[in-house]
C-alpha cells in the first residue's frame, strides 16, 4: 500500500464500481419478496409490474343514492308531463329499484335516477313519508341510458397495468392495487447494509469525553441515510484501530450483509487499515476520488466463502467512508443511495435545481468535483446563494445548507454574482420563508430563530460583522442586518455609517437590545486581566474580532482614546468571527481574554469583566419592513416570553426592544 | 338530522374544526417523548430547541496527519533554508510531534505542519524510514499560527442553538446533535389515528368478492398516509351498518386514540350514520363542505368520560371520511395532514407548485372548491396539463396523477391554454423523463410502459382515439401518437390522415404492431353473431368506440361497402373510449358485442370473431424522433423480450415493428 492514495475523477470510480458489480452479477434488483398489501408496504419498490386481475367496479354499480330505472321507460317524461314509475310489485314488472350508492344496477335497469330527482310516492298517489321505500315514483325529466351508473370496468378493466417494476409504493398506490384484486405485492428485497465505525479514538455515544476522543456518530448518519433510502442498516460497534480485529469483522459481516462501509480508516495515516483490509480480503478498485470534500474514498470488492465450500463464494462491496463527518455525508450520497437505487430497481433520488446568484465568489482546487453547501433564500424576489463553511468536519454546515453545488473538475470557481445550479435539501416553499439576517452576531438571534420558527418563519443569519451586514443591505443580499457601530464622534450607534454605507437604501432602524461588553477572560481570571491596559502586558494573548464587526469598532474606538498601540497587543490580528468562537478560544486556552459580551462569557462559563454599554440595532430596508415575510419577527419582539427569555441573559436589557430608532430614506 | 347534508366553504369548515381543538385545548402539540439518539429518530420532530451541551470539536484538533510545532519556531523557514526540529527528546524541550488527524493539538504547539509537507529525519540526519516516527523533521516553509488546527468550537460552540423545535429530523441533524454532547431527544408524540371502516357492502381484503360487494380498502389508504404524515394509524375491522355497533366502537376507540376516522357513512343515504353518531357522542360541527371531490364531509367533536368520572371528560376529534375512494384521499390531505403538522409542531407539507398550461378546457361547479387531477409533463419545453378523469370513484386518476389544480369557489373553469397553478405530486424530473403518448389504445403501449419504465422514462397515455392523437400532435401537445387510420380509398394506413391534420408539422411514421381486429362476442358466442350483418338483428345491442377512433373508421367503411345504415344498429350511438372498456362492456352483459382487438377479447375472457387485419402505427413528430427522451422507446422497439411479450398477445404480429414506414415533411 502506498502512503498517499490517489485520486481518480468521480466518473471513474463510479465506473470501476458498476464494472465490479456487473461482473459479479450484482448490478440490477438483488431480490424480491412477497408482501402482504398492509399500510406497511408504502415506501417499498415494486419488482414486478402490477397487472389488473379484477376489474373495478367489478360490476355496474349506482353512482348516487337513487332509482334503478330503464332509461326507455323515462323517455317523454317532462315538467308539466309527469310520468311514474312503480316500485312495489314483482320483479318481473318492476319499473324502479330504490339503490344506494354502490349497490349493484339490476339486471334489467340501464340507468340511474338520483333520489333528489324524483317524488316518491305512496299507495295513494300521495307523497310517500319515506322517500327510499315508495310504492312509485314520479319524474319530470327523462333520463339517458347508462346515467348514474358506474359501468364494471370504469376505474380499472381487469388485465390493464396499473402500476410498473421500480415504482415506489405511495399510499394512493395501495389503493389501486387493492381494488384490482391483489393481496400481496411483489416487492424489492431491501439491501442490507453494515455500518462498521472503526477507530481507538472513538467513544460511543453517551460515553464522557476527554480530550482527543471522538464521539462516533458517523454510523448514526449513515444508517439514518441507508434506512431512508430504503436499504436495512445495521451498525456494529466501535472496532480499535488493529488490522486483524478489522479484517475479522469485516468478513464476519459479510457474510449476511450485502453492502460494508467502512468509516474510517479511509485515508492514508498510520492508522488508516481500510485500504489494507479490503486488498487482504478482495480487491481494492478505488483508493482517492477526486472530490471535494470526500476525496479518501476506498471502494473494493471482497469474497465471501459460503459455510459449504463446494459452493461458489460470493462477492460483497465495500466502501471506505472517509472519516469527516461531512464528507462522511457526501460520499454516502454519491456512492450508496444510487447503489441503493440499483439494488431497488427504482429510480436514483433527483434533487430539485434551483439556479440561484452566488453572494461570494467561490474558489475550488481545478483538480476536484467540488461540492459547496449553501445557504440559499430569496430576497427581493432574487433567489440568492451564499457559500456556507468549507471545512469537512463541520456538520453544521450540512445541517445549515439548503443546497450543494457542484463546481465540476477544471472549475477554478465562481465570482459573486454569478448564477449558481443548487441541488436543493429544503423545498421551495422552506425558502420562501426565510429571513436572511446577516452582520453582527447577538445571543438573541439564536432565540429569536426559535421563537420564528413558531411562526412559520426560518432565520438564516450570517455573521460578518456589522460593517459587513450593512454593505450586504446594499447589495440586496438580506431583509436585515444586525449592527451595533459606535460613532466615536457623536457617541450615536449605527446612523452615520448607514448615511455612509447606504446612501440610496431606505432604511428603519429598531432597537433589539442594550447589552454590557467588557473583556471575557478565563475563569477565576488567573491574569488578573481588568482593564484594556492589561492587554499589552507581554504574557497575556487576546483573541480579536474581526475587522468591521461592531466590538472591533468599540476596541479600536477606546484604545485610541487610551492611546494604546495595537501592535503592543499580542493576538491582536487573531480574528475571530462571533463572540461564541472568541469565548471558546479563550475557554480552551488559545488566548487569555478578548472583548466580548457577557452571555458569551456565561455559555461557556469564563469570567466577565464589563466594560461599556451599548445599543444592538436591526437595520431593516424600508421595503422588508412592511412585507409580509418579517410581520412575524415584529410579533416576536412583542412577545413577552421572549423579551424574558433575552433579559434573562447576563448583560442585556430589553426595555427598547422594537422601539423604531430612526427612518433614514 | 336532515337527508341532505348543507355544505359550508372549506375555510368555514377549517375554522369550525380549529375553534373546536382550541377550545378542547387541542389546538397545539399533544406531548412530549423522549427517545434515544438513533437512527430511529429520523423522521420524528423535536419538541425542544436543541442547544449545544458541548462544542466540537471539544479540544484543538489537528485536522490533518502532521507535526504539532510552535508557529513561532518555524519562522525563517525557507526552501534553501531549510530548519530542523526535533521530535524525540523529552516533552520539556520537544519541538515537533507526529499527530493523528482528530489528535489533541498539544499545550505547547499552536499549528500543525501536514507530514506531506516535511522531510522526516533519522538519528543521523539521514531521511527516515518511518515518516510518522523521525527523530526530527526538516521544514522548507514556515507556518502560521492555528493553520491545520481545527480549533475547539470549530463547528458547533457549547450553548448555541443547533436545531429549533418543529424540526423534522433529517440524517445530519442526528449527527450534530451527537456531537454537541446529546444522547437522547424530546420529540413530538406521534397521535394515534383510529381508521373505522363501516358499511355492509364491505368485504375485507383476500375475501373472495361477489356483485355488490366492495373491497374495502380506503382504510389502508388513510392508515399509510397517517403513517407518512408522521402519525400512529390503527386499522379497525369492518363494522356493519348499524348505529349501535358504530356508537360502541367509535367510543371504544376514542378512549385511546387521537383523532377517530369513519370510513364511510358521511353522507346522507339510508345507511349513512356517521353524523347521527357523532350527534349522539358529542357534537357535529360540519356536515358537508364545498370541496370536490369530497364534499359529504363530517367533523365533529365527542366526549369521552374517563373510567375514574371524577376526571374531566376527554374531548376527542372525529372526521367522517367519504367512501369513494378519491374523495377519501384528499380528504385525508385537505384536514388530516395539517391536524397532524398542528399536533406534531411541524410545518405543514407544501407541494411544489408550478405553472402549466392546459390542453383542454376544464369545467367546474362554481359552488365549490374543485380539485382537478392532472398529468402533466414537458413537449417541446413547455410544461402541459391535462385534466383527468373526474370520477371520485376512480382511484387510478389519483394514482396517474402528476399533480392538483385548485379551481376555487366562484370559478366556473378554465378554457384550454389557459396557464393554471399544479401541485406536483411528483418531482419535476419524473414530468422530465415523461414521454407523452396520445392518441388510439393499443395492449403493446401497456407493455411498452413497463419496459420504458425499467429505461429511466415514464410513459403516460391518454387515450383519444387515432385521430384525436394527431389533432393533439397538431397542437404541440404530445411526443408521439399512435394511430391506425384507414383511408378507404387507398388502404394505405395513416398517411392521408397525417397529411390532412398535420400539414406544418415534419412526422416519422413508425410500425408498431399489426393486428386482428373483430367482433368481440360473450363467451360461447350465445347470440351466434359472425358478421357485421348480425348487428342489425334487432335482438343485438353493439357497442361502439368513438367517433376519431381508427376501430370507428374501419367500422364505417365496412358498414358502408356493406349498404347497413349506422341507425339500424342498436347502440351504435354508445361509445368507450378504449378497447377494454368495449370488452369490459361486453363482459358485464352491457352490450352483445363491439368491434375491437383479439388482445382485448382475449383479456376479459370473450369470444372474437377475427374480421380484419390492421396496421398500428406510431406518429411522431421529427424533433422528437431524434430527441433523447425518445430514444430509450426505439430500445425498447428492438428488444427481444419486448417484441415477444406483444407477440404473445392474440392476434399480433411484431415482424415490422420498429420500421420506418414513412417521412412527411
Amino acid at each position: 500500500m502506498s502512503v498517499y492514495l490517489h485520486d481518480i475523477p468521480l466518473p471513474e470510480a463510479q465506473e470501476r464500481l458498476q464494472a465490479a458489480l456487473r461482473s459479479a452479477g450484482l448490478w440490477g434488483r438483488l431480490g424480491v419478496e412477497q408482501v402482504p398489501l398492509t399500510e406497511q408496504a408504502a415506501g417499498r419498490v415494486l419488482a414486478e409490474p402490477v397487472w389488473a386481475k379484477i376489474s373495478s367496479p367489478h360490476y355496474h354499480a349506482s353512482a348516487m343514492d337513487g332509482f334503478a330505472v330503464r332509461s326507455a321507460a323515462t323517455a317523454g317524461a317532462m315538467p308539466n308531463q309527469p310520468l311514474i314509475l312503480v316500485c312495489q310489485p314483482s320483479p318481473a314488472n318492476r319499473e324502479a329499484q330504490y339503490l344506494d350508492t354502490g349497490d349493484p344496477l339490476p339486471d334489467w335497469a340501464d340507468a340511474v335516477i338520483p333520489v333528489e330527482n324524483v317524488e316518491p310516492l305512496d299507495q295513494n298517489g300521495e307523497l310517500s313519508a319515506d322517500p327510499r321505500r315508495p310504492d312509485a315514483i314520479r319524474l319530470r325529466a327523462s333520463v339517458t341510458p347508462w346515467s348514474h351508473v358506474r359501468p364494471l370496468g370504469e376505474d380499472i378493466v381487469a388485465t390493464q397495468l396499473v402500476l410498473p417494476a421500480g415504482h415506489v409504493l405511495r399510499p394512493v398506490d395501495l389503493g389501486a392495487i387493492a381494488a384490482c384484486g391483489h393481496i400481496d405485492l411483489q416487492v424489492a428485497r431491501r439491501p442490507r447494509v453494515a455500518i462498521l465505525p472503526t477507530g481507538s479514538e472513538l467513544v460511543p455515544l453517551g460515553q464522557p469525553v476527554k480530550t482527543g476522543d471522538i464521539i462516533e456518530f458517523n454510523s448514526l448518519v449513515l444508517a439514518a441515510q441507508v434506512n431512508i433510502w430504503g436499504g436495512e442498516a445495521q451498525r456494529f460497534p466501535i472496532t480499535p484501530d488493529n488490522f486483524e480485529t478489522i479484517c475479522q469483522r469485516v468478513s464476519e459481516t459479510a457474510a449476511d450483509h450485502d453492502l460494508i462501509l467502512i468509516n474510517a480508516g479511509s485515508s492514508a495515516g498510520s492508522e488508516d487499515f481500510s485500504a489494507r483490509v479490503v486488498e487482504a480480503l478482495g480487491e481494492l478498485l478505488v483508493h482517492g476520488v477526486a472530490v471535494r470534500p470526500g476525496h479518501p474514498v476506498i471502494i473494493g470488492m471482497i469474497a465471501v466463502k459460503p459455510p459449504d465450500s463446494s459452493e461458489i463464494s460470493r462477492r460483497v462491496p465495500v466502501i471506505g467512508v472517509p472519516g469527516y463527518p461531512v464528507s462522511a455525508a457526501l460520499t454516502a450520497e454519491i456512492f450508496v443511495e444510487p447503489l441503493l437505487a440499483r439494488w431497488l430497481g427504482r429510480q436514483p433520488q433527483e434533487p430539485v435545481i434551483v439556479s440561484a446568484s452566488l453572494t461570494r465568489k467561490i474558489t475550488s482546487p481545478g483538480g476536484d468535483d467540488d461540492y459547496v453547501r449553501m445557504a440559499a433564500g430569496y430576497v427581493g424576489g432574487k433567489l440568492l446563494a451564499a457559500p456556507l463553511a468549507r471545512g469537512s468536519g463541520v456538520i453544521t454546515s450540512l445541517v445549515r445548507a439548503d443546497g450543494i453545488a457542484i463546481l465540476p473538475r477544471g472549475s477554478q470557481g465562481l465570482p459573486a454574482g454569478s448564477d449558481v445550479d443548487i441541488r436543493l435539501y429544503r423545498s421551495p416553499a422552506d425558502l420562501r420563508r426565510t429571513i436572511f439576517a446577516i452582520g453582527s452576531h447577538d445571543m438573541s438571534l439564536d432565540l429569536m430563530a426559535q421563537y420564528l420558527a413558531q411562526r412559520d418563519r426560518r432565520l438564516a443569519s450570517a455573521n460578518v460583522g456589522s460593517l459587513g451586514g450593512l454593505i450586504a443591505l446594499r447589495r440586496g443580499e438580506a431583509h436585515l442586518a444586525g449592527s451595533h457601530l459606535l460613532d466615536p464622534d457623536t457617541g450615536v450607534y449605527n446612523l452615520t455609517y448607514i448615511r455612509e454605507y447606504l446612501p440610496d437604501t431606505p432604511v428603519k432602524v429598531v432597537a433589539l437590545v442594550d447589552r454590557e461588553q467588557g473583556l471575557l477572560v478565563s475563569r477565576g481570571n488567573p491574569g488578573g486581566i481588568l482593564s484594556l491596559e492589561d492587554l499589552t502586558r507581554p504574557e497575556v494573548t487576546f483573541i480579536n474580532r474581526q475587522r468591521g464587526a461592531g466590538t472591533r469598532v468599540l476596541l479600536d474606538y477606546h484604545l485610541e482614546s487610551l492611546g494604546i498601540a495595537s501592535q503592543t497587543i499580542k493576538g491582536y490580528n487573531q480574528e475571530e468571527y462571533t463572540h461564541l468562537a472568541v469565548a471558546a478560544a479563550i475557554a480552551s486556552g488559545r488566548a487569555d481574554c478578548g472583548l466580548g459580551i457577557a452571555a458569551a462569557a456565561q455559555a461557556l462559563e469564563l469570567d466577565f469583566i464589563p466594560l461599556f454599554q451599548e445599543s444592538y440595532e436591526l437595520v431593516i430596508p424600508s421595503e422588508y419592513y412592511v412585507s409580509p415575510l418579517l410581520a412575524p419577527l415584529f410579533e416576536v419582539l412583542d412577545d413577552l416570553e421572549f423579551r424574558q427569555a433575552v433579559a434573562s441573559l447576563t448583560g442585556y436589557r430589553v426595555s427598547r426592544m422594537g422601539t423604531l430608532v430612526a427612518e433614514v430614506s
